[in-house]
């Protein structure tokens, strides 16, 4: 078993990349704090074919810096979007038809290994701040609620973890 | 949908999770560089009720204040041991049969989505470095290596997102 050179990966290029089919499916990044966060979002949605970012809010936009640590190029692949607020954005997605999921613990989501997508849909998953979740506003406008089953001491998962799980599942049932 | 309220969760308590069961799975941690990184997986431990971290090389141990900034207390929950280098580790773990597992693509990796794991084994997985990945001797010792199916511009995960999808995979089948 032998460890694979960078060129043996194949890897798109940039123009390969822009011009591959993406999954159906746009990140929403409500007021996320951390750059750290935001730049590993890009790398997780480059390398599952996420079809746009879309920031929100304080969350903070390319070019920028300490984005770039962790987003190492990701920036220039993956197609991203700002708007100032998260009425704005939900009310721009449902005139698309586009499913919403508030990634959070409330009182009715459904587990995510629970989840059946439907590959002809665009669902629009959403992220939180950091300490306070996702906006109530926003789970009310949501189409369902999803959780991650956790069994420790903690809260939640780091939310650049929990968006890598989430969009791996998404990634399995949409590509 | 309304947002559950923290105690609402019912997380458990320190002593709950101590004597709570864990899932068959030591996670390996080999020469990580970055400190947000370690602390990630220690939350992600916690949640998915790993049985042991080991923290092998320069990778930095608790009690630390910037691995505290991302494991936000999961230090004291999840167990772990520190290692100087991966020889001693693997060494030490195949004499308690476990099945070791690198996480690295390699020639012959296997897709994390084709895993078929045996809850009756324990299973050791080993992330490397964020530049270098897992070590190639390492992966030689390895019983298998395990890969995360990409298909973007960039050659990896970060290495707190991939344990996080990795240990998601885990969970779900060895809970």
């Amino acid at each position: 078993m032998r460890k694979l050179k960078t060129i043996e990966l194949e890897r798109k290029s940039l123009d390969q990349f822009k011009e591959s089919p993406k999954i159906p499916l746009v990140v929403i990044l409500d007021n996320l704090r951390s750059l750290h966060n935001v730049g590993s979002v890009f790398r997780t949605a480059d390398a599952f074919r996420v079809k746009k970012l879309i920031l929100v809010g304080i969350t903070a936009t390319p070019p920028n810096k300490e984005i770039q640590k962790t987003a190492l190029g990701a920036t220039q692949s993956v197609e991203w979007e700002y708007f100032k607020d998260i009425q704005d954005t939900i009310n721009s997605l449902k005139k698309e038809n586009i499913c919403l999921i508030s990634v959070e613990q409330t009182t009715n989501s459904q587990t995510l290994e629970s989840l059946q997508l439907d590959k002809e849909k665009t669902y629009g998953l959403i992220f939180g701040n950091e300490v306070s979740g996702v906006n109530q506003w926003a789970i009310d406008q949501s189409d369902f609620c999803v959780e991650i089953p956790q069994e420790g001491t903690k809260h939640s998962l780091n939310v650049s973890v929990c968006s890598g799980i989430v969009l791996w599942e998404f990634y399995k049932q949409l590509r």
